[in-house]
Order: C-alpha cells, then structure tokens, then sequence
C-alpha cells in the first residue's frame, strides 16, 4: 500500500478502504507518512467529502491509535455530553449534577479553554481544592459512589488525533464535516462511555455558522456513535450570542449554581434543561418528553444542587464556596461599555466576547498559558432588551487594567442595535436521533 | 501576510495576488514555509486551478528564485524548444541544426533522461568526445560561431521548481495544467531565450491522455510565454506510439542521422519538419508555409545535416561517428517480441516502451543512475503494418542478459493487433499560436 496512491484516490473522488484509512492514520501517528502527505490527503478530503463509511473508519483508526478507558467496573450506562464549543458555555456544571441526581451516570472528561471559548476544567478549578486531576481508579470509585465525577483528561486519547489536529490548523482544512466528527468522536469513544449527547452549536460564537452545515455535523457525529455501538443523539443549540450572562470562570460557576437553585437566565436553563433531558433518554428506558421534565424537575426540586455539592466536597472543593458564591474570585477592576442611543440590542458577536474575554485574562491563546479566574464579561442586556442612552450593556473584569484596551479593540463592532426588539426564539434549534430530525426553530 | 490565509484564500475558490505568490515561493524556497503548508496550497490548486494572472505570477515567481542566463551577447532572436516528454523522441538532434543552418539561432539546454523518458543530453554523450557541458562563455561563443549549441542545464534555474517538482511528485499534485506549465516555463524563461516551441505530446507515452488536456496545457503555456514577451507557439503531438523506430540513446543518434540525410521514419520527419519550422516562424518574419518549406529543404539538400557535424566537431565530438553510425556503440544482446498470429499492430503503449526501455538499460529510474548507451529497443514494426506471425516485431538490445526478463515482463500487454489497418493520420494534431488554435486532425 502506498499513501501516494491513496492520496490519488481521494483526490479523483473515489472511496478509501477501512485498511487503507488504518494505513494512512497509523503511518502519520508513527512518522513513516511524512506531513507533507497527510496535508494533502486532508485537503482532498477537504474537497471531496467522506463517505458514512470513511468518516467510521477514520473515527475507529484514531480511537485505536491511542489507550482507551474502561470504564466496566462502574455499573450502568455511562453517558457524556459533548460541546463543539461555545461562549459562556456552563452547561456541563449545570448538567453533570442534574444527570445524576436523576439516576444517570456522568463519567466526565472535560478540557481546558483555549482561544475564544472556556473550558470546564479552568471554570472547577474557581473553587478551592476542587481536584481536577485523578488516577482512573479515584476517577472510577467517585463516578461509583457520586453517580458523577468531572476530571481534566489524563490518558492519552486518539494521539492521532492531536497530530492530526495541530496539521488541519495549519494547512487549514479543520472546517471539513468528516475531519470535524471524527475528531470529536474518537476522543469521546476513546474516554470509555455507553451514550454520548452532542450539542452542535451554531451561530457566531461556534463553529458551525449555518443551520444546514451545524445538522450536518450532528447527523454525522450520530451516525459515528450508533454506528460504533453508542446510543447518541445531538441537539442544535443557538450560540449567536453568549449562554447566559456571564463570560469568565469563577462568574460562570456562580451563574451555574444560579440556574441550579433554580434561578438564572432562562437560555442557560433551557438548554441545560434540554441537554440534560438527552443524557437521560439515551442512559434508558423513558421517553424524551419525561426525561425532560425529570431535568427540570432537578432544578426546581433542589436535588441537582445538593448533587453538585455532593460532587464539589467528592473532588475536594470547599463547598462553602457553593453555598456562598460572593466568595468565588472577582476582579478588582470593572468597566462598562455604554450604550451611545436608546435602542434594542439587536445581535452580539459571541466570538469577540469571547475574544475580548481571553484578552482580560480568562482564556489563553497557546496550550499552558496562565489565566484570571475571576477575569470575564458579564453581559448585563441580552439580545432583545432594550437598553437606555448611557446605559452599561456589558461589563469588562479583570485584575490587570493594562487589559482593558485590547479587550475594547477586540469589542468594536461587537454589537448590533436597533429600533425594533428582535423576534426571540428557542435556543434549541433542532434535534436529531438516529434516522430522525426535528427542526424545532 | 500568512500562508494559512493563502491556502484559505485558494481552498474557497479565490484568486491569488502577486504578492501572495510570491510569498509562497519564496517563503517555500528559503525553508520559512513547511512542506505540509504547501502541499495542502498544491492540492487547493490542483481542485481550484489557477486564472491566466496566477499562472504568469508563479511563473514569474519560480524564475526569479534563481538565476536566469543572459544570452544578449548572442545577436539575432535565440530560439527554443521543449517537449513535454515522449518515448523515443530524438527531435531535438534533428530540428536544432535545421534550424541553425536555415538561419535561426539556437541555444538549447537540455536535460537527461528520467523514467520512461529519455534525455537529448544522453543521446549526444553516445558520440566519443562530444562535450555537453560547457562553461557559459563557450557555450555563448559556440552559438554565436556556429548558430546553434546544446548543453546541460549547469546554472541552477529555477530551484523553487526544482523543489516544488520534488514535492507534487509524491503528494500527487503534478498532474495540475497551471502547475505543470508554470513548471516548464519558468525553466525555459530563466534559459534566456527569446522565442519558444513547444511539444505537448498527447498519448499513451506523454502526460497528456486527451486532446482537451493537451490543449488546455499547450494554451496555458503559449499564454504564459506570451505574456512575459516571448514569442511562443506549440503543436500538440501524437505520442501514441514511439516517434520513430528507434527507442534508445546511440540508436535515436543513428535514426536521427538518417532524417539529417533526408531519409529515416516518416512520423519523425514529419514532427521535425513541423517544429523546425515553429522556431524559424516565431524566430523571424517568414510565414509559417514558408518556414516549413525551408525546414524541409534543409534535411533534401543536406544542410542541416552538414549544420549537425558542424555542431559535433564544434562540441568535441568525433564527426566520424555521423559519418558513419554504424561506429556507434550497439548491444551485444538481442530479442525480438514475434507475433504469435497474423495481423496488424493496432496500438502500441509507448510509456511501456520508454520503461521496457530503462530496463534494458538505456534509461534510468532515478537521478545519478548510469546508463548503457548500446540499450534500447528497435521498433521493427509501426502502428498499421501488418505483421506475419512468428515475425518479430519489436527488437530488443541490451549489453547485460539479464535484463530482458524485466523487460518482457514490462512489454505484456503493451501491444494490440487486429485485422483491419487502424486509420492514419498526421502525427501533429494541433497547433496554437496567441489567441489562435488549429486543429489539424
């Protein structure tokens, strides 16, 4: 088998077979096919599409390239969730408690932020003595005794991957449906659970910018999944503006436990509401319309916060920080952006939030970089609210005031406004299982 | 500027300025742009092409990343040809001194053989003490005494082509018209000549499968050398068979000789008489009628072949061996292919010849490898004669036995027969000039 061959097939439109995908992947991760080679497959690819059974194929290569986790010894289906990344996306500490204290097990790997969008392992790591950081065995026994447990991930999953990845940002062929699910599901398959719920998003802050391009993701990624053997289905969520109202790490856990007392901006609750509602439905037997109402029923009724607690004092956090969050790091430094005319805030550009937020110190541009825990935005309108002639709409945090003025550059243009209020709309855009779609927007 | 934003640019369809090109090239070059990065920008072209802009801009690009030869000591328009590559096309030993003794000046540098294709520089080393390189002081002189010189290429013309070659070949982006033109030109551009003839060979033993490419090739590169002022014109050529009986380096000398002499193959001939007459048409004012008609005269009343001895004695080589050809070296072994029924050739597959060709050892696989000059194979039989069965068909010549095995094994499958003569035609299917395309077949 040669990879110059391979390369021509792709390139001339034709279909790859699952040995000579194995070849290609393993001879990259190894360093017997040099960069020079994979890029050019990968912007074949990029050009040519991969079939249902290339994208499998390709998924199964890098999920072997690597260690995978077993996660047998813990009883029950295991279930996660996956963001293609978002802007002020709290979801997974809203969720993982609410899963659990509904009977599910959540056995979490979770990432750190880097360039515009946060990371749950970073925003965990607001509150004091809060381990991210676990053998598989603690990791193991916590998911066992807790039903949940949210750790940084340690194993070396889907090298290939990771080399694959750091080639696609430089030769630019990460925006390509196959490359994108593949990726995202070989480290998911990779970390050892039963069913997997992905939210797609869509919109400015994410990724995918359109609805036709976001569904075709999730529909590839859900055919990965049940094609693998995991019950997965994904929503399409809205992130033309930012979840919530916060932007940060320490401010995001604070609006967590908001929502989680049942409180907090209602997008936030919608779409936690809406992904815990899957993570229910494909760990078991109930429909989705009960699995939903068991979420929301979680927020209302206290059990998820007392379950976040649980996992908070499980992972060695103060959780007098949980039950008091004014005691969660704030920045010594505020500023608004005002408003210059009455108006409605009509549309936000959630990726320069998030942009503007990293430069404040929450996020980091390279892999190692340092952050402000209580850095961040707060964004007091909405899309849809009206806001008054010298009005605040956001507000800038951080702890270094030499930040401010890129976070201002980068904020330019940020904002839309306008005389009439936007029509307001759900969050969750659409719903797909497997062999089923429902626009729901 | 950054690279990632060019093969972006690329990938979406855009059109490359001339600042950009030249960034890739030169970044390429001189190592600050990684092989992945511009192979993936190779593949993003190879799927978008390029506009005419572009391809004159790489072009460009490519000739001034090296140095470039200054003929203008030589009075009168220097003139060249090149072929896109074919099996035993020895024209270059016939046209040069057609065009030399009819007046037209010639300063040719040529290249040796590689794979299927042989190279002229090969061929003239089959002649005892004929010098092929030259310092640029002689070689200059001997043009200007002489009308006519051929050399290797000794300055290092276009290295970004050199290196950018290297890379398509094994990421499988040389099969690109805007790449492969750029290729060529770039080199014949930095050769320091005025005018140019090209030879797209279309076929079984060229590049170029169909007529639709070969004219899209051809087109491409009369527009390129259009556009940097030289006067350029090309015919598209049958390379379906071998050109000639002849495949091989003394024995191509000794066919070439024999056309000098006015005799010889007539599909020889008749491409040397054509192109010979494309240098004198884009060398001077005569009309293209006129200059074929010189070119044909030269070869009946023996002044190019008195024009070739000069050139031999004029390089060192021992004017003998035109002479009489017979002194050139040949093989201590032979074989013939015979014909296992009645019929007539109806193809033959000349890439097969070229290699069959190399395994006897007149060629070689890559750069550095010897040769035997004796090799070869001999065309006993052309595409429409009839061949009696047990009669040989073609002939093979070698000074090492046991090479034939290799040989044979190649040669399966590259002959078909029949019972009816396939129609003739002119070996020359086409002829382009600017804005101008004729078909001729």
């Amino acid at each position: 088998m040669r990879v110059f061959d391979i390369i021509t097939k792709k390139k001339r439109g034709g279909e790859l077979m699952t040995e000579e995908i194995k070849f290609v992947v393993d001879g990259f991760t190894h360093g017997s096919i040099p960069p020079e080679q994979m890029s050019a497959l990968l912007m074949a690819i990029w050009f040519r599409g991969m079939t249902s059974a290339e994208t499998v194929d390709l998924t199964t290569a890098m999920l072997k390239s690597g260690e995978t986790v077993d996660l047998s010894e813990i009883p029950g289906k295991k279930v996660d969730k996956h963001s293609t990344g978002g802007v002020g996306d709290k979801t997974t500490l809203v969720l993982a408690p609410m899963v659990a204290s509904c009977g599910g097990t959540v056995a979490k790997m979770s990432g750190r932020g880097l360039g515009h969008t946060g990371g749950t392992i970073d925003k965990l790591e607001a509150i004091p003595g809060f381990r991210t950081e676990m053998t598989m065995a603690e990791f193991i026994s916590t998911v066992k005794n807790h039903g949940l447990a949210v750790v940084g991930q340690s194993a070396e999953l889907a090298p290939a991957d990771k080399k694959m990845y750091a080639l696609r940002d430089v030769t630019s062929t990460v925006d390509s449906i196959p490359l994108i699910a593949s990726s995202v599901m070989s480290k998911k398959l990779a970390s050892g659970v039963d069913a997997i719920v992905l939210d797609v998003t869509m919109g400015s802050g994410a990724f995918m910018k359109d609805i036709k391009s976001a569904v075709a993701l999730a529909d590839t990624m859900v055919e990965i999944g049940e094609a693998t053997g995991r019950r997965t289905t994904a929503l399409i969520t809205d992130m033309d503006e930012p979840l919530g109202r916060e932007v940060g790490n320490a401010s995001e856990v604070r609006e967590a436990v908001e929502v989680l007392n049942g409180g907090g901006p209602s997008d936030l609750r919608e779409v936690a509401v809406a992904l815990a509602g899957e993570m229910l439905y494909v760990s078991g037997g109930a429909s989705i319309e009960d699995c939903r109402a068991m979420a929301a029923q979680s927020l209302d009724d206290g059990s998820a916060l007392k379950k976040f607690r649980e996992m908070v004092a499980a992972q060695g956090g103060d959780v007098s920080y949980i039950d008091d969050t004014s005691k969660l790091p704030t920045a010594k430094y505020h500023v608004g952006v005002v408003a210059r005319e009455d108006g409605y805030l009509t549309s936000v550009n959630a990726e320069k939030i998030g942009l503007a937020s990293m430069a404040l110190g929450a996020g980091r541009a390279k892999v190692g970089d340092a952050i402000d825990l209580a850095a961040g935005i707060t964004m007091m309108k909405k899309v849809g609210d009206f806001v008054k002639k010298g009005e605040p709409y956001v507000m800038l945090h951080t702890n270094d005031q030499t930040r401010f003025k890129d976070a201002q550059i980068i904020l330019q243009d940020a904002f839309r406004g306008g005389d009439k209020a936007p029509t307001s709309h759900s969050k969750v855009l659409a719903r797909l299982e497997k062999d089923k779609l429902e626009k729901l927007v």
